[in-house]
């Protein structure tokens, strides 16, 4: 039975590499760096898209983002207030989201005409490492209330992520939030790894996460698209 | 593919409710009463469940706990303090437990000697609804920090839940946390839920989470074991 699993399982993901592949190339062309958020549930990543694209709005540029939950709309109504082009996702039971829910959401989306698509998975610290949406760089969100070793915990999506971004800073007296404990066991998992704090509530770091996205977009849009291996 | 995956599942869902029902009847013949604790990475399951076992020992009652991670034994070492005995279960990726993880982490712990088992699931709102480990109730925790939709946008394994914990009660306000608004939120998902806040910390709300404990145990091992249907 588990070897039946383990090949469905593999089979899965391979067809869901060679969609991401697919939009990987689409986005590249069309010049739109693309973000996936991942995290727990309740880590902040809706109130952190919201303020970062109501940023980016600001400063003239254009962004969309594709949202995922397993049921309900609130997200992207919350997110629509911003302005920005917004596609809600519904995943009925599944835990993740996939290439092929993030090719089916694209219609309507000028991509040529955006900066930034941002893609905000399901909470969940464990499936949605497995699956490429094609995205450009992979954020993992880390909250201050849920406890700094996480990443010990969930190695491999702090592993997969670009950039840890440490969310409700504003509230980490009142957790008592070790910092130092929280750095250490990021820098455990993902050697090197650049992590951003911030309050999106206080606008803490705000930023910095700002200045990040724009420097990664200008860094792998102006680069030559790299050979395919 | 997605018909073969779906049988798939089907089978393996089939296979652990038939181990869950060979652990439901071993623990209801050694007079055990077992809580399942599943919620969202952070929400302070560890916390609550070392309090509980410190509380349940201090009173006299035999306690012990099996918790799962999918990596690290920082939970069992944290809940081996307390004296009760603990297993740790480490997946390695898989992102709930499954009855026949209990069954091969039983071995050595006198089931007869205990008033409860406790088992800690893996953090995630999805899948762990979907596997039965054989206990009497499932609780479900939700932190105020981690927002007021989560029953809407997890409604399945809230509605699978016997009993709701709203936990990190210390931190309300802190949060602005909307209590009318969680709570309607929880009856909408399951009308009539018991609904306990609680916060591990300060000990708020402990004393009615443990007198429910115990009156769940009195109420379910009196009563005579229901017909099979």
């Amino acid at each position: 039975m588990i070897t039946r699993i383990v090949e469905i399982r593999k089979g899965v993901l391979k067809k869901n590499d060679l969609l991401a592949a697919e939009l990987r190339q689409r986005f590249r062309e069309a010049g739109v760096f693309t973000v996936n958020l991942v995290s727990s549930p309740g880590t902040g990543k809706t109130m952190l898209l919201e303020k970062t694209l109501r940023a980016l709005l600001h400063a003239g540029q254009p962004v969309a983002a594709i949202v995922g939950d397993l049921e309900t709309d609130n997200d992207a109504r919350r997110l629509a207030a911003s302005g920005a082009p917004i596609r809600q996702i519904n995943t009925h039971g599944t835990c993740h989201l996939e290439a092929e829910m993030i090719g089916q959401h694209l219609s309507g989306l000028e991509l040529e005409g955006l900066d930034f698509l941002f893609i905000e998975n399901v909470g969940n610290l464990v499936c949605p490492s497995s699956y490429d949406l094609g995205e450009d760089i992979r954020a993992c969100l880390l909250s201050v209330t849920e406890g700094e070793d996480k990443p010990l915990k969930y190695p491999v999506i702090f592993n997969s992520a670009d950039v840890a971004v440490v969310t409700k800073m504003d509230l980490a007296e009142a957790c008592e939030f070790q910092r130092d404990d929280a750095l250490r066991n990021l820098a455990e998992v993902r050697p090197g790894m650049r992590v951003i704090e911030v309050s999106a509530k206080t606008g803490l770091g705000m930023k910095e996460w700002l200045a990040f996205l724009n420097e990664e977009r200008s860094r792998r849009r102006q680069a030559p698209p790299a050979p395919e291996v």
